[in-house]
């Protein structure tokens, strides 16, 4: 590793907050500096809670972050990060309107640390590089790290892949519609919150999510006997004037001990270090390929197949046979 | 190909629809026979119109499908497909909750065909299997292929991957929330639809879509040209008494008109079909690779991994110099 980047990660694992910025926007772009940063950092990793927060758009969630890591900051825990995932944008590193909002309201503190990602148009949505953001903010010290991406469907799926707590959050009214009720997004979900609890409708939405939570209950292979264990908690909340926000940070905890003492937490790491190492490959695999076919051959066999003169897996043949 | 197999397409492509459900198992099971099927329909594939329709849950996004595919039909469309994706669940084939609702309603209609998915855990998401299923549906004959999907985020990027057309459904109230408010979302849509807009604030939600819309117009590198000439309409609707459904219809077909007589038809056919061979290539590389280095091997890697005696891109390297 260079002298330089040696130096920011030093200063980085001392606390500088803009070495541990700039140290992530190497990350972030896959630098050949941020891989030999991660590669020092690596064994640092490993203490941190990684908690994902998903919802749809609508259902308040980002003020809801907000409001959990000022109570995990009252209750004594030192250092506090958050990722805010945006997985509609191409914009990165930089402050969204949501995080200038944010931002401002939590800047005074600092044991906490805000980062912002894009993952647009990433193969494997957000997961490769939402995982190295939080490897560094792991081994820099950060205890709990709260991963926050919009979402209904697939983000909930992706983020199961890359925390050790999935918080589904939900407001009232939703709940009732048919394709909220999919048992998918209750699967991967350790805490469901109704947020927004003062509008009407917020207990029946409760009561919906509670009997949808029993009725898919025990029905995930491999983890019969942890899941059992564990029965994910359906808390009403207003983040906007607090209400249960320490409620949930509680059922946070609790889930924390519940995984630290089950073979749970094993099992997410190496979830999350193999779906990383997967996309890694790919990625490096798909490279070498298209270096080795030579990018213009590949452009003539796309447009072979464009003209439907090739189907896809004619496209697919004819390429392997030449790589 | 199987004769056997080789009848069922025949059939399919003669009408038969137990046939073509039949078919679309196969492709969607990606059976050796299934592939052989996609390269003799893939000829036959390039007509039908592929339309994506994406929102959060809660949106009615669901209902006003089934509105839209009655007013395709009382226009005179022949033939109407729904594929109805969940990335959240792992069932597929089978009559989900809302799609048995869904069918009870169209059924009697034998100008429309219906086909649920899932998507979890599906590398690429929604992209690969539905894909193909479209070209299926497309060679058979379906004039307008309509891809419903839930999701904010990352499913509108992908189904503006493999649609024609992109419609975005919004409901009043959601529009005001920060997050909703992020351009990339917008920027997929061709079409954006408030839903439900007997609700209040309905109006004030498409003002601010409306606003958000002009702001980020002129911002897509490549089709400044296309884009220019196209601006997204916001379209008022309320899917349970009908009302604006036909204007959204008429919608469709002007961005249809629109994008068959500028380039921007074939580039969206290029975009689908170089994302699918990419997704392709990616996932026989790394099949091939792992029979190489061989699945105990892999796990032996992925153990020094998750025990932090190898960093992620050091357990890269290690396996990229033995396969």
């Amino acid at each position: 590793m260079p002298r330089q980047s040696l130096d920011m990660v030093n200063e980085a694992l001392a606390g500088e907050r803009l070495a541990l910025a700039r140290l992530l926007t190497m990350v972030e772009n896959d630098t050949s500096e941020g891989r030999a940063a991660l590669d020092y950092l690596y064994p640092h990793t490993g203490k941190a809670h990684l908690v994902g927060i998903t919802g749809s758009p609508g259902t308040g969630k980002s003020s809801l972050v907000n409001q959990l890591v000022k109570s995990f900051r009252s209750m004594g825990v030192e250092k506090v990060a958050v990722i805010a995932v945006d997985p509609s944008s191409s914009f990165t590193g930089g402050a969204l309107l949501g995080d200038r909002v944010r931002m401002r309201d939590l800047s005074g503190d600092s044991g906490v640390f805000i980062r912002s990602m894009a993952s647009r148009g990433a193969l494997g949505g957000i997961s490769r590089t939402t995982v190295s953001v939080a490897q560094v903010l792991d081994a820099v010290g950060y205890d709990i790290i709260l991963i926050e991406t919009v979402g209904a469907g697939q983000a909930e799926v992706e983020i199961a892949r890359l925390a050790h707590t999935v918080v589904v959050v939900e407001a009232p009214g939703m709940g009732d519609e048919i394709q909220a009720m999919k048992a998918g997004i209750l699967e991967s979900a350790d805490i469901l919150v109704v947020n927004k609890c003062d509008l009407p409708g917020a207990e029946r939405t409760a009561r919906a999510l509670k009997a949808m939570v029993e009725m898919t209950h025990p029905a995930r292979p491999g983890q019969e006997a942890e899941k059992a264990l564990w029965s994910a908690p359906i808390l009403l909340a207003c983040s906007t004037d607090c209400q249960g926000v320490d409620e949930i940070t509680r059922a946070i905890c609790a889930h924390y001990v519940f995984i630290k003492s089950s073979r749970e937490w094993q099992r997410r790491d190496y979830e999350r270090m193999k779906n990383n190492l997967d996309l890694l490959l790919r990625d490096l695999l798909f490279q070498r390929f298209i270096q080795r076919v030579g990018n213009e051959r590949y452009q003539q066999v796309l447009e072979l197949l464009t003209d439907r003169k090739l189907s896809p897996f004619e496209a697919l043949e004819r390429l392997l046979n030449e790589g």
